[in-house]
């Protein structure tokens, strides 16, 4: 019995990685090769407590842990998660999650899970997930952007992440790059990226852009609380011409601070992952145009602009089960 | 006598570091203790032919080999440059510099003197000299800029300088601030860093705001060729009204272009060098405050602005040399 586990490979050490977002919560059972073997999710939204929400995922990833062989075969636990700090193990301010101030997010999973715990910002994970796995295979300087409900970035440079000083690089989503812009609800602040080309964002843009127009608009017959970035999407590929302008818009932006990026670190390409990706052309031709026309010369017409290729939300998932197989 | 030479330290192998900016290139013989032992300026403007410059500064600095004990002793000779390519040795269609299109500096210079050449973006040469020498030393996530005719930028992460993938990173000084703002006149490009933070932006920004303002200043009496960053200065510590604004105003872009630096790659210090430093608090004090304004709570009160204490030019004559024990 035990010389046909060792064959068919189940005795081999198995890693957790979970994704924290502003809405949900995925979490999956991955092996060395990447392979996802089990997966779920739950939602971040509804807990307002940080306790609770540890009592339900435990509930939720027990269940998993059995199904790929028990407690056991788990070598360890990596977790992505928005202003997540590799170096404490701790989620500071995070704007989009519903807990505030500072949560120390390894310890309490440690402490329930009794499995040794790395943390990073979620979107850091999903860059080592694209390193490891998917578009940036083999790159040793890109960047990677997350478009959900916030905007997260990773930047690998010289073949490494970078974590900064304090554990806390790569926050590409609060940039501002519209001065005394439109106010970010999260932050107070005034004009970020992330208040434009989030899926929030581009909600935001369709109702501004609703109110300002006197064009028709199928957009118009969408009812206030089903006006989201899918609706514009829906719209904008019928040929609404209002649809595609909030698209037009959103990747205008986007497209100047991917600009702005690039004349930092100049990677080697920038890769997007997420909801917003899923426009396609819409955004991706806007956004690509509005880089190559802010960057200076020497930048122009080299930067690849890449979208993750891995199954969705697996990034992030492989990003931090990563982590595991980094611990000492 | 050979004896007496070895004693005295004579007989150990010194670096030239050169550091080409857009009004003068300044160069100096180093020893590995970082002694700048002689050193000298050329004007960098006045040559419009690449040849010619080349030719001026081995006569110039032809001079200083021979007071340093010849040529023999020299181990290489390191290059800071505005697009410098640290990859290629290429300086590349550099806004700043009178030589248009790709120029093989690297190449030109060892042919000129046979000596061993590595080149780099002259604030990346900045960084590597505040890192050995200056302000950031034992730092290993810090930021350079360098605030002159030009902005530069070096950035060290995780202890490396980050070059790129193309060996172009840290154009700081070209990232987009003000979208659709003032016209550079290199560049072509709208609302940069450099068309308002640089020795030549806060000329333009006192030509703006003496011709929109009614006010009264001594900025007035000055004549139009007159007018520059150090009149600007003049006035200013006299208590001018409309030139401390000019401060003021300059102070907050460069404020927020720091915001946005530090939730790039939270670095534990940016490390401010150049011309436009000597205005101290008149420009320190908004720039501090206004990047700490548009900075997210986990960044807020952990940054340091300091002020390269480096002898003016050392800090990239420094840098700049400092390549050349890197060299194999």
């Amino acid at each position: 019995m035990a010389k046909s586990i060792a064959k068919s490979g189940v005795g081999q050490p198995l890693a957790i990685g979970i994704d924290i977002g502003g809405t949900g919560t995925k979490f999956g059972i991955v092996d060395r090769d990447g392979n996802v073997l089990f997966s779920g999710e739950i939602s971040t939204r509804k807990h307002a407590e940080v306790n609770t929400f540890i009592h339900d995922l435990h509930t939720a990833l027990s269940e998993l842990i059995e199904k790929a062989g028990g407690i056991g075969r788990m070598k360890g636990m990596g977790v992505g998660a928005p202003n997540g700090n590799y170096y404490t193990g701790t989620v500071e301010y995070a704007p989009n999650l519903p807990w505030r101030g500072i949560i120390p997010l390894a310890k309490l999973l440690e402490d329930k899970f009794k499995l040794p715990v790395t943390l990073t910002n979620d979107a850091n994970a999903a860059a080592i997930g694209e390193m490891m796995y998917g578009a940036a295979k083999g790159m040793k300087d890109f960047i990677m952007i997350t478009l959900g409900t916030g905007v997260g970035s990773g930047i690998v440079a010289n073949g490494k992440l970078i974590y900064g000083h304090d554990g806390f690089a790569g926050e590409l989503g609060h940039t501002i790059v519209i001065p005394d812009g439109r106010v970010h609800q999260g932050t107070g602040k005034k004009g970020s990226l992330e208040s434009y080309a989030s899926a929030t964002g581009v909600t935001y843009t369709a109702v501004e852009m609703l109110a300002k127009s006197k064009e028709d608009s199928l957009l118009r017959k969408v009812p206030k609380e089903k006006l989201d970035s899918k609706a514009v999407y829906d719209a904008a590929i019928q040929g609404d011409k209002l649809a595609v302008e909030i698209f037009d818009f959103t990747g205008k932006i986007l497209g100047l601070a991917l600009a702005n990026a690039v004349m930092f670190s100049s990677p080697e390409a920038i890769v997007l992952f997420g909801g917003l990706t899923k426009a396609g052309d819409l955004i991706l031709k806007p956004t690509r145009e509005n880089m190559e026309s802010n960057l200076i010369q020497v930048f122009q017409n080299k930067v690849k602009i890449l979208v993750s290729h891995l199954k969705e939300s697996d990034a992030a998932i492989l990003g931090a089960s990563a982590l595991v197989w980094e611990m000492k």
